[in-house]
């Protein structure tokens, strides 16, 4: 605690980031009271202002300015790769190769901690599947994530849709020597001629 | 780039902290996405707030919220510790043995950046010095911090006041084995009787 009200209470904002402790907290709240006056005031209203601008796509759950988002109404909507949040559409959008569009569940399957079938945007992903020909299962390669695209894998199947996985195998410019034995043993059963 | 430009914005601004690159920032506003409504406005109005209310002691120069800070107010008046930062007085009131008050210069000598002695809170500090029986030199032990420290030791000595200067030398927990050979030569030069 510095002592003044309101910087304390500006430290305690702070700390709401994720991974933002209480002395790094503090090193932000300095710097905004050494910065311009008009600087502060943008950050505030860039603050106030995001949540009433963003919202999320009608269609696939991403955020947007729009009821739909850009890349739902501009790209080939046969395929859709399935992620678990807005995140991960971004990560995929960074490769640029992707030409599909992008479901976000906002979630993943974790029955321990409560989220079930129904917690998750499952059933909007149904209500998407006419005309459509691949859905890439996108989900992190954990425990949830796996668990999710299986679930979702068998509804969608019988449905005559192709769904396909992420490779799971060694990052590039990685090194064998400390690639952990889980990661290892997937890259080597799913090896591929060459 | 998101795409989104408000959400793009409030990137860039969280890109001004200190520390903190685009993907930190990213995180950053992604998770004020996820926050509750009334907890970003908290935000943005601690942030607002914070400059207008918090301003620097007439007395001292540390951050106050009213006109002379309430350790100016309420210590020994006798007993000055000079520091660079209001930081370094907040890192001085948590060891809790200090009485007296501080003295903030909002800066080191430092010629080859253009800060001289009229750029920092020196005359302040010399109109402050009627009753006073000690001034504790507390700058950083650096280049900037000892020439500003030695500075301004040589213009107080001659009016009587007593002035000391912080111990340097192994910090309390480390080794050794470690220690860089300036701070292992200065606990060397300045041991003491056991």
């Amino acid at each position: 605690m510095t002592g003044i009200e309101a910087l304390d209470i500006l430290i305690a904002e702070f700390t709401k980031l994720p991974g933002v402790g209480r002395k790094t907290a503090t090193r932000y709240a300095y710097s905004v009271l050494e910065m311009p006056k008009e600087e502060v005031d943008c950050f505030a209203s860039a603050l106030a202002v995001v949540q009433d601008k963003v919202h999320f796509c009608s269609l696939c759950g991403n955020y947007t300015e729009g009821d739909v988002c850009d890349i739902c109404q501009s790209r080939d909507k046969s395929v859709i790769c399935v992620v678990k949040e807005p995140q991960d559409a971004m990560a995929f959008e960074k490769v640029k190769d992707y030409k599909g569009v992008y479901h976000v569940l906002h979630g993943a399957l974790d029955p321990l901690r409560g989220v079930g079938v129904n917690d998750i945007r499952i059933k909007e992903l149904l209500s998407r599947l006419d005309g459509v020909k691949e859905v890439i299962m996108a989900t992190n390669p954990d425990a949830e994530g796996e668990a999710t695209a299986l679930y979702i894998a068998r509804l969608i199947k019988p449905l005559g849709v192709k769904v396909t996985r992420l490779a799971h195998g060694l990052p590039i410019g990685s090194d064998i020597e400390y690639a952990d034995e889980v990661t290892l043993g997937r890259a080597l059963s799913d090896r591929k001629d060459m």
